[in-house]
């Protein structure tokens, strides 16, 4: 895929660039060489005609009667994704949010890879959870430098989130995951990701009340 | 706001309503009785052509030179999302992220309040997280039925995720809030909310790469 076609793509078509490579992975595995958009549709529960704009966003041509090639969708949405080359991370603010977080199998299939945390709570420094060291907050700035670090993830209070997106910017940081429930100011070039649960506990509501008939 | 009015309302608009409701209450706080669409803008670090959109969406009609009824923009948004009603929720599912939601001090503002907790870990079961309590999996219809439960959080692995969403569902539940990578598949008039991370992570991936001209 060109890097045109990738940064063209919308926002719904990208989140639902995962879901198409966890399919496409699992049928390469059953040697399928080819899917069709409405196979790829139905086994994913998604609408046939979103799907086909999305696959043809990926730059991939199909051919007649066989689909699309399986494997040149695969490298297709990892380029566009970024996700062919890990990123390492580092994640700041190890409660229950942070943990839960660096115990998710899936992020080093998804080009991610938490390689430090960071905590202010001494019982938690030193220590090791699933794997992943954890650091004093102070030494964030002087390791993500030397290991040039790309993306923060922000799991700690509200009350502290810009006082540590601030550091983790400093730093040379140039994407945060948000999971705080603040509204981050930074500097233009650095992209901010929210993970806003009210916003989607809103969604859930809206659709909910819409399904039932407005009768909660 | 008429429940016509808020059906119609597109999901990013319904998403950018919890961060209103906030800047909103806090203005109450202050004893603004107005605000113009732009200062709320200003204040959240949104674009102001969107917030003029949303604020339209509402219903709620503003007044020249003096802006917005505080309080009947709180009261029209809280209308929309079923939030001046409190929702009673079950999660399923005490690991590190049903720990993380069930210590979330935000839900009750957002109108659900998590009355059980659900898991099989012997060691969980009687036990109180956040103050909710934790029961066996097999008690969640019986309760469900029980307690007129609508929404379900589903914090379980994703290989049990199906199973667990088919009891909720049997047992009356209309809403499930997936937090699991699962694709489920509910009745028509069950309502599923995603709550994918692999699908945040691809957007912030993306964004970065755009940001960065791609040279990660």
């Amino acid at each position: 895929m060109s890097e045109q076609a990738s940064r063209s793509m919308g926002v719904a078509t990208v989140r639902r660039l995962p879901l198409y490579l966890r399919e496409l992975r699992a049928r390469l595995d059953q040697e399928d060489a080819y899917i069709s958009g409405a196979v790829l549709a139905q086994g994913l529960n998604l609408d046939p005609i979103s799907v086909r704009k999305d696959l043809a966003a990926t730059g991939v041509v199909g051919t007649p009667r066989k689909g699309f090639p399986v494997e040149a969708l695969i490298e297709a949405i990892e380029n566009a994704l970024g996700w062919n080359n890990v990123t390492d991370a580092f994640l700041v603010g190890a409660g229950h949010l942070g943990k839960a977080l660096l115990g998710y199998p899936g992020f080093r299939h998804h080009g991610l890879s938490i390689v430090a945390a960071f905590d202010v709570d001494r019982r938690l420094i030193g220590s090791k959870i699933s794997g992943v060291k954890v650091f004093h907050v102070r030494d964030l700035s002087r390791l993500a430098r030397r290991m040039h670090i790309q993306i923060g993830i922000l799991t700690v209070g509200g009350a502290c989130a810009q006082a540590v997106a601030d550091v983790m910017v400093a730093a040379g940081i140039r994407g945060i995951w948000n999971f705080t429930p603040a509204s981050l100011r930074v500097p233009a070039g650095v992209v901010v990701q929210r993970e806003d649960l009210a916003a989607s506990l809103a969604v859930l509501s809206h659709r909910l009340a819409e399904a039932t008939g407005g009768a909660r």
